[in-house]
């Protein structure tokens, strides 16, 4: 499936395919474009597969090529990249890290302060593009590395080398939505053996926090979801407990959460991204030790309002980027754990598509049929 | 100053005086009450100083005695009370601590399950009061222990036994504003050495925590108060430095201690009550780990609004009542550390008066002019 990269495209623009949006709301158009060779300290990458979560769907500046899911092989290094060199089996990452600043050298943090997360276009070191359309127009990048596209440019601090034994698909997926609920649940919440977690939707995020809380030795994991079908799912990554809200509208689901966990669960978690759920999930936890953890990035720009009170009573609420992780210590453990069979990732790929069928992929997500549709770029 | 009381009101009500709020925003009256003998569990404490906080001014149910900081000597104990017995010093403290519920037995919790903290009028086990004015009625307590009274009952799960080598009105200060400041410090946001620290409020609370902030190595400590003088008395508990909002209104506060503190504080703590200087505290902290700590009582029931993004970026938010303070293990070893001279407790008292001249220490305190008055019983 994976070619070796010629090298005699090292140095010299690759026309290759990319999936374009144009215009919000618009399908995605397949499209030839030319990727520009990476400057220094940057990293073109082939992309072998991509996937794509609900971050994804088409927003601001276009027309630009979107994704942050992806497992490649570098393709050539720019100027003072030593880290990686051509043919190394790469996952590039949304998120830098630099290595050497306060926050990346801290326990604590995984917020780059020399990099710093933007969502604005434009690569990190110099704001501009590598991508131009067949017009010679400038194509925007995401997240400062799209991959919805067959060779990329990506920041030498966020690519993290892994190794080639664990398959592409499954690479992908830890460089975001699983990764993150992992995280959360082991380095920002500290979920402990015997504790009573509360998740509030089982994508791959949620699942990813249920298993993390199923490796701590949680007793008692509640999975909260509209579609009964997640519980199935939900069961072989540790959820012990289902709540379809429909089920009982007239209850508040903190009442029900309450109820089970005898006053409140320790840990919740939001995986969704509605402000509103956010509340619901602060409100089910208990008082002396209560810790929510917000995951979702709220859709609506909805401001998140608590009570005080509560917070007086001993509750916490916490957030994350990437559920803590530190992509390039974290990620090759991550992928180490799931070759010795700690983790699982296989049971989250639910659908597999060619590129030139990326937009069913994300009909998929949007009517959550799909946990993680992986998409080719070979086929 | 302290008398032994007599053996023979054991068993008997006692006629003394108590400062009663028969009417919200009304002065308080000094009238002789009637208090009955101690229940089953319960404690009846001879008080020989009280002071007051922001949390004393009038509401609820009337006629009512507050108060909730003080010093006190045992005078009878009811049926099953063995913790304490006649002429034992104790504290009387707002917050239960049973000491065999899960939150009692666990270190994260102060919040006791077996007796929640509650506002409304009563005493715990029964609900009942133990005062009764001269026309025979009902007067209420306050959080399960009135203490503007000459003799008040307290439940066992709510006195705290203290050695009488401490003075009645430093030991009064351990009840309640001081320790929380302390508590929240170290139990709460457990402040580390080279931290920085913005506080919000230099009231009894506030400069808790910069002196709790100050014993860990904490090597910025911003206090935030709109009195200036504050800034003076703030020096001798640690504050470094010092901002009146006042001072520059076109600059926000959380831009002025982000620039201070290279990118925002590592610990904030908001000591005042207000969800907007909340939301100051929480945009005054740094992406990564920073983390607000709520301390003071809304006073309005506003809620506190948060950009959900800003948690994202690895922020918390946190709050604690009495700052984490466990009652009857921790005042006892407050109490020590001010004997070995490693707390400043003095100079928090700004004021002194006696029982009748109560409505002189509100003033003060409603003026900004105290820090703490201590109100003597006996004079």
């Amino acid at each position: 499936m994976e070619k070796t990269p010629l090298l005699t495209t090292s140095g010299k623009p690759i026309r290759c395919k990319a999936a374009i949006c144009r215009k919000s709301g618009e399908a995605l158009v397949i499209e030839e474009i030319e990727v520009a060779p990476p400057k220094a300290y940057e990293v073109r990458i082939k992309i072998l597969c991509t996937s794509l979560c609900h971050t994804d769907p088409p927003r601001g500046v276009f027309p630009r090529i979107f994704g942050h899911e992806s497992a490649g092989v570098v393709e050539s290094v720019g100027q003072y990249v030593e880290e990686v060199k051509e043919g190394d089996r790469v996952v590039p990452v949304f998120l830098a890290n630099c290595q050497e600043c306060v926050d990346c050298k801290s326990e604590k943090s995984n917020m780059c302060t020399a990099f710093p997360f933007i969502q604005e276009p434009g690569m990190p070191r110099d704001r501009t593009s590598r991508f131009t359309d067949s017009n010679g127009e400038v194509v925007h990048n995401f997240f400062c590395g799209s991959t919805f596209v067959e060779y990329t440019v990506v920041d030498i601090t966020q690519v993290v080398k892994i190794t080639p034994e664990i398959a592409p698909d499954k690479a992908c997926l830890l460089s975001c939505g699983v990764s993150t609920g992992l995280g959360a649940a082991w380095k920002v919440a500290n979920v402990h053996k015997g504790s009573s977690v509360a998740i509030f939707g089982l994508g791959a995020v949620g699942l990813g926090v249920a298993q993390g809380a199923k490796l701590r030795g949680a007793s008692k994991i509640i999975g909260v979801d509209l579609n009964p079908e997640k519980f199935e799912i939900g069961k072989k990554f540790g959820v012990t407990d289902f709540i379809n809200p429909k089920d009982d509208e007239e209850k508040p689901i903190n009442e029900v959460i309450r109820e089970m966990t005898d006053g409140g669960a320790d840990f919740c978690f939001e995986c969704i991204g509605f402000a509103s759920v956010m509340n619901d999930a602060f409100n089910s936890c208990r008082c002396g030790w209560g810790k929510t953890v917000i995951l979702g990035m709220e859709m609506h720009g909805a401001p998140l309002c608590v009570n005080p009170y509560e917070l007086a009573w001993g509750k916490s609420i916490t957030g994350s980027l990437f559920g803590g992780i530190k992509p390039k210590s974290d990620i090759p453990s991550l992928a180490k754990s799931y070759l010795d069979k700690e983790l699982y990732l296989d049971e989250i790929i639910t659908h597999e598509v060619g590129f030139q069928d990326i937009n069913k992929a994300f009909d998929l997500l949007i009517q959550g049929k799909s946990l993680r549709c992986i998409i080719w770029m070979d086929t």
